[in-house]
């Protein structure tokens, strides 16, 4: 029943009768009433017994009702005065919250960072989490162990030994809700440890390297040049406790890091207990040759090895893992214990995924997909007309982005009526450090992942249109 | 094949030829044997052609496997002086991780805190998962909105309103990690806001003081009486910019804050502009009468509502929830967007058991199913027999818990006898600000959510033994 009775000159709108009941109808419409000013501050309700009558309930339905509002504060009784409206003023509807418009959603997206989203295997995932749910003990449910469930460690020290050439002991894994919390949590211990400056590469994130900065450690950019990023600068570099480094495939650049490179990295590490975070994050993805070994292996005493499911899965899962050297691992869990932890669900569904094969045969089904998008992409830029000036590619070998050399002086202009057009893309010059000394390249980061496969083809014929 | 080759002096472990093939095998065995330094650092490896021939394989599977080694630091090749073993010495395996011991699981848990795992509706769950990963577009499984996914925030917007009298826009929701990530983050507003101290209870978590010290924030403990929290207290506290309260059932004590108390509050906050963050961890479970209506609903730009699946549904999901003032809504999002997000999977399952009612229906069959608990708690304790001291008992009206007077002096060495007999059990005492004015007064918080129903029995026994 929807009614509105008019009691005591005031109109209550009492919903239907549901799960609630008649009781529950009538503190909510008292409630109301009173939230929206209808009954005023100060005004002496019906006893109620007169509401009852008025209502056709019983009495003690309203009694409990009147009880009900004076626990919540709505409604005052005193001893001789009745029940009246508490004498505050009514608050204010809450002003409209700020409405964070989404931006209007480009066209086409080829910025990098994001898989295909649409290839994410959703039966596999449900049959997963169903054969997970149902094996896991009740336990499991519960608050936990800071490091993440011991099926999901267990499940990805098997898998980066035998993927990554990772060196990794269940009880030395660390799950993390992404890379840029594990990031958040070495940074913190890091800084407890006295650190205060951490070696990062000319090009990369600038929201890693701003996790770094809120955690106290100034960054100081390693040149970088054709055999990827200049390790043996680190001796140079007076007080740095740590690097940050993508030795697989550097970030955005796309080169892997010369072998001398990572000797002098691992070299730089053991002589002065300096620490190396290793960003594995799209090491599964390479289409040329086998993958380059995770660097971890070289030294598990002073690499971290940092890799994600963002790039193989899906970033919406918030599923990372830190491999720590054992000396780590007690600060680290206590500094991510204290507050931030993955739901065990999606742990427990992962461990089952990768342990159940499912996960090798996603990750080498997106190869072969993201190969194709890849040769696509290259070719699409050979068949320009010959007229146009020629755009050098890099960076092809593995992951699931490429760069665009662009003629100097143009990248600004190009991401410019890229954005008019509606296809979103990076140019290089926002992954430079501010203090990088190489001179500045112009050029595009072009992440050929994350279009679903029907707008792919639209979307390269629209990059070759902005491209001068 | 498993096999064992003798090749220049060096036994070389070839796995099965599995998914990677030969020249993987062969990768991986070199690299074992670099590793455990049965390949002495600098040792010249025979050319390609001659271990191939030894190996009988081809060629170029040695001349690829080599330079995945050389490109992974295993191994150099210079012109002139051929493959060698990278002169570095061999890293020593990795000393083993501390191993944290669980703690021997007690026979019994009557510790507060957790809701009874093996109630939790796994197959509604599944179900809810399903629907909710099928009806999902693509880009909700990519970076998200640090507030949330919009589906859950949207469910929760409802579902709180209805049932908990909170005035929620789903614009103003956060859904966050846990409690005591909310907590954190809103500790890390108050204090970029110039927020120095912070009245808390004079019972109630340690952690979530610690939380608060963490951000910088000193707590100060309001005293408590049998109204419970006495809010008027904050009229006299100089500076305190928040306060963090359990209105609907104070934890642990169980008693709900009296109307009056309610009103302080809320006057006080409107008069100096100070915030009150509402926990309402167990607001849900209140047996003898209606829930007391949320705070938040008096004045929904001075509270901030704090709710959690932790004690309805399991803490191993992670997700709880904040229903902010608008003004709070940036910076709170700012704060909790740079590192810490939830997976959206369980989001996303959680807005279809909300919206589905399924997470209606749970609650009243916990309802039922924990009041009987509390019921039997009772008896038991009634059944003692008149010879022993009768044992008061007290903040059963609602939720997981009771409190249970003990004679003065006690408590410590029931505790201590509770232990022995794998009894786990909390003092009071462990509550208790250390600051808090009132006398300390002896008892037991007693959970009687957690223990399954075959071991509840048996918990009640032995609880029963160990009272003085």
């Amino acid at each position: 029943m929807t009614d509105s009775w008019a009691t005591s000159g005031v109109d209550l709108h009492l919903a239907p009768a549901g799960s609630g009941g008649l009781r529950r109808g009538l503190t909510d419409a008292l409630r109301d009433a009173v939230r929206t000013g209808r009954l005023a501050p100060g005004t002496r309700l019906p006893s109620s017994r007169s509401l009852a009558a008025d209502l056709g309930i019983a009495r003690n339905t309203v009694a409990d009702a009147y009880g009900d509002l004076v626990a919540e504060g709505w409604l005052t009784a005193r001893q001789g005065s009745g029940t009246r409206v508490a004498d505050r003023t009514v608050a204010p509807p809450p002003a409209a919250a700020p409405r964070r418009h989404a931006p209007d959603r480009p066209a086409y997206d080829l910025k990098p960072g994001t898989p295909d989203l649409g290839a994410f295997p959703r039966t596999d995932w449900l049959k997963a989490a169903r054969r997970a749910l149902t094996a896991a003990p009740s336990h499991a449910l519960g608050y936990g162990d800071p490091r993440g469930r011991p099926e999901l460690r267990t499940a990805l020290a098997d898998y980066l030994s035998r993927a990554r050439g990772v060196r990794a002991d269940p009880e030395s894994i660390l799950v993390c809700a992404g890379f840029a919390q594990g990031l958040r949590i070495l940074g913190a211990v890091l800084r407890a440890r006295g650190t205060r400056r951490i070696a990062v590469e000319s090009y990369g994130l600038e929201s890693h390297r701003r996790v770094l900065t809120d955690a106290g450690l100034a960054t100081h950019p390693l040149p970088y040049d054709e055999l990827a990023t200049d390790t043996r600068a680190l001796s140079e570099l007076a007080g740095a406790g740590a690097v940050l480094l993508t030795p697989a495939h550097q970030f955005p650049m796309g080169t892997p890091l010369h072998p001398d490179r990572r000797a002098a990295v691992v070299d730089w590490a053991r002589r002065t207990g300096g620490l190396v975070l290793e960003d594995d994050y799209d090491g599964e993805f390479r289409y040329d040759r086998q993958p380059v070994g995770a660097l971890q292996g070289l030294d598990p005493d002073r690499v971290v090895y940092l890799g994600t499911a963002s790039k193989s899965l899906a970033p919406g899962l918030r599923l990372a893992w830190m491999v720590l050297p054992p000396s780590l691992v007690e600060e680290c869990a206590a500094v991510k214990g204290s507050y931030d932890t993955c739901g065990v669900l999606d742990q427990l569904t992962l461990a089952e995924f990768l342990t159940s094969g499912a996960y090798d045969r996603h990750v080498r089904s997106a190869r072969l997909r993201y190969r194709r998008r890849r040769d696509s992409l290259v070719a699409a830029l050979d068949a320009r007309p010959p007229e146009v000036s020629a755009i050098e590619i890099t960076g092809i070998a593995a992951g699931l982005h490429a760069v665009l050399r662009l003629p100097p002086g143009s990248e600004r202009s190009v991401v410019q009526a890229a954005a008019w057009q509606g296809l979103a893309l990076h140019g290089l010059s926002s992954y430079r450090h501010e203090r990088a000394v190489a001179e500045p390249l112009d050029a595009l980061v072009i992440g050929y992942g994350g279009p679903p496969d029907h707008a792919w083809a639209g979307a390269l014929e629209a990059l070759c249109r902005v491209l001068p």
